[in-house]
């Protein structure tokens, strides 16, 4: 569609988020797979199907407190002979003419077709005798109406939770296979930045993006590789590189630039010195345009903007999925959802516009989205205040408030 | 209001949910800090204030791509003398008469007071002349327009997420002080249950509430701390808890009944003969009627039915907002929102009662809520197919199709 509905070649030099995302979804891969126990897998994404290895529960068991016995029994009065809890072993047989007190989970003895519960059990001393409204077979939970040996109990690609793990032990693992955790290698280019604050260095520019997307590997479920700040020098980017392919564990390298002006310019030859195959150089975003992303060498590269905003929001759009399919979790769909304009907006001009605000509670106790008054991108302390972000389509007239709109909570990615 | 409602007493001895949650929380405190790198600080919870160690911009910057230049010289033609980019030291003066190429980004030369964008300005060789429309003052972001050095810039119990951290880089700190995680033992209790599958043995039951709960403590950001399987015998349960208390380093105590009938008439002497406080030890919900808190000698000890169903959900209940306030983060309540039935429900009787289903989208788009045809309380692998929580008042009629419902989304509490 966006091909469609923008000047010819537009798309292909700076697609729209969606045509981006296609196109490095396309080129990445799921990584390599371990064993884990089964309580550290909790978030990991598994790597193979696991059958239940026995029948849970193992033998029949009662669904309700009461007595169990034979159907055929039921007119007679009954002598009760034993008691069966929770726990116990398969008892003896039920014989004809007894029934057994019987509780919640406990084994139903050999021969007892039936529970009745207690409250339709008229009982005097030893003797029991079963009220109207019993029924034959109830109240039994037959082996293996949990789980069956052989049932599948979990499939490759769904992210563990702490449910499937009980299910898991349930059905007799102690260990699930799961993709290891992805690699991801990262620096910053730019020769104003430093990395740590010096009192004596008033002037200074400190390097924000390399915590904060090493923050976001790690809340994202990989594992951050710190390459450090890269002078703007291209034999010096080109070294580094070098190095991360060269060292051969890298699952995605990450850079960010130290400047918001020109950085595709400055880039741009070092990667096409180290063989870079582009998918897409620019995004039809903002912020965010100076996004990209290709391979070298078939590793996945993912170029963000050097603004501290513009990084952080990139890396929503596009590092958060680009992690998902790396772990094998298949495509993560940025969480949109639709809100009420508390504020009016501005018209977007060319590019898909995206915004910071606040969330509210409407009217009809929907969301409501009310823009920060401050909108530039140098501002990480607006960000970091704000709880959502309004994503509006390029060319968009002016908003009034009231109109719907597509958000992203930000509570709805975690760490974000 | 529980009290209110119910017969005097009950709500002492079997308190409402909400009730319940209340004693629990008021005995909990947030565990101890330490310092942390900022990236692996991600979802910890900050335990200090951290102000602003210098401005950002530490000087002023152009907001846009254009020219630099004295306000008062606007009206004639300039001299434009030299550039600055982004990451350029701050450059000489710029003198009367003249103009500086600046973009996005750069520091602002001295005695420049205004960027007019490139749009408003008509240039011809060296000579700039500055069009209609352009404004006094504007496109500069003044020094410390971010942060300025002093502003608080994360407060105690934040949970943080990659915003923050970019926040506390750009203040120039390197590492914040947060809350370590919490410590939880975890036991089972039950002569029946063994740890691993055994092949010949084809009636064992696997405990699944150590691996379940244990997954959960990871996913809430808490250490779990295995305590293993406690024989049912007093002596042994005793002697396990002596050895939990005496090691010092535990946050909290999770127990679970290896039976779901008798659970607390076995526990409880053991807990008594420890010195157990309790704050309750049932709650008028089904399931997870068998949950009790209390503390022995200040330890506190959350203990669970011992049905694995009942366990997960009574942990979503107490066990996630218990780690919540160890972990210095405060009360975390249950994420409910509003749902409309996509099946009927039957009454509910005298306790709150849960119900597992499966969401999907109504026609206004809102959550729909279809429960599980069966809701046995031993079908772990129903809960795990499940999404969502239908929570329904006790003493309720029979519900109808299309009337509305308190849900929690387990994708709403992840890991669970």
């Amino acid at each position: 569609m966006g091909a469609a509905k923008t000047v010819a070649g537009q798309s292909t030099e700076m697609p729209e988020i969606a045509e981006a995302l296609g196109r490095m979804e396309a080129l990445l891969r799921a990584v390599g797979t371990e064993p884990l126990a089964l309580d550290e897998a909790v978030g990991r994404v598994c790597a193979g199907t696991l059958a239940a290895r026995l029948d849970a529960p193992p033998f029949a068991v009662a669904a309700m407190d009461g007595y169990a016995l034979r159907w055929a029994d039921a007119d007679g009065p009954l002598r009760c002979r034993g008691v069966a809890r929770a726990g116990d072993p398969v008892g003896a047989p039920v014989l004809p003419g007894t029934c057994r007190r019987i509780f919640t989970g406990a084994p139903v003895p050999p021969g007892a077709d039936t529970v009745v519960v207690q409250e339709l059990a008229e009982v005097a001393g030893e003797q029991v005798r079963i009220l109207a409204g019993a029924e034959a077979r109830r109240h039994i939970r037959p082996a293996g109406s949990n789980l069956r040996a052989g049932d599948p109990v979990v499939q490759p690609g769904i992210r563990l939770t702490a449910r499937h793990v009980g299910l898991i032990a349930a059905a007799g693992h102690g260990e699930v296979v799961v993709h290891r955790r992805p690699r991801v290698a990262i620096l910053s280019t730019g020769n104003e930045l430093s990395d740590r604050f010096a009192a004596d260095r008033a002037t200074q520019i400190l390097d924000t993006n390399r915590p904060t997307l090493k923050a976001l590997v790690r809340a994202w479920g990989g594992v951050p590789l710190d390459l450090g700040i890269v002078p703007d020098e291209p034999g010096a980017l080109s070294a580094t590189l070098a190095r991360a392919l060269g060292a051969g564990d890298v699952d995605l390298l990450v850079s960010s630039g130290g400047a918001s002006v020109g950085e595709f310019d400055y880039v741009g030859p070092s990667l096409t010195a180290l063989g870079f195959e582009p998918a897409f150089r620019k995004v039809r975003m903002r912020p965010g345009k100076a996004t990209l992303f290709g391979r070298i060498d078939g590793l996945p590269v993912l170029g963000l903007p050097g603004n501290a905003v513009a990084a952080l929001v990139s890396a929503l759009i596009f590092l958060r999925p680009a992690l998902s399919l790396l772990a094998g979790a298949g495509r993560a769909a940025l969480p949109e959802e639709q809100a009420v304009l508390a504020t009016p907006l501005p018209a977007t001009g060319p590019r898909t516009t995206i915004l910071r605000g606040h969330l509210g509670r409407g009217a009809n106790g929907g969301p409501t989205f009310a823009a920060l008054a401050d909108q530039d991108n140098a501002m990480l302390s607006g960000l970091a205040a704000a709880d959502a972000l309004a994503l509006r389509p390029a060319d968009a007239p002016p908003a009034r408030t009231g109109e719907p709109v597509a958000i992203v909570r930000f509570d709805r990615a975690p760490g974000f």
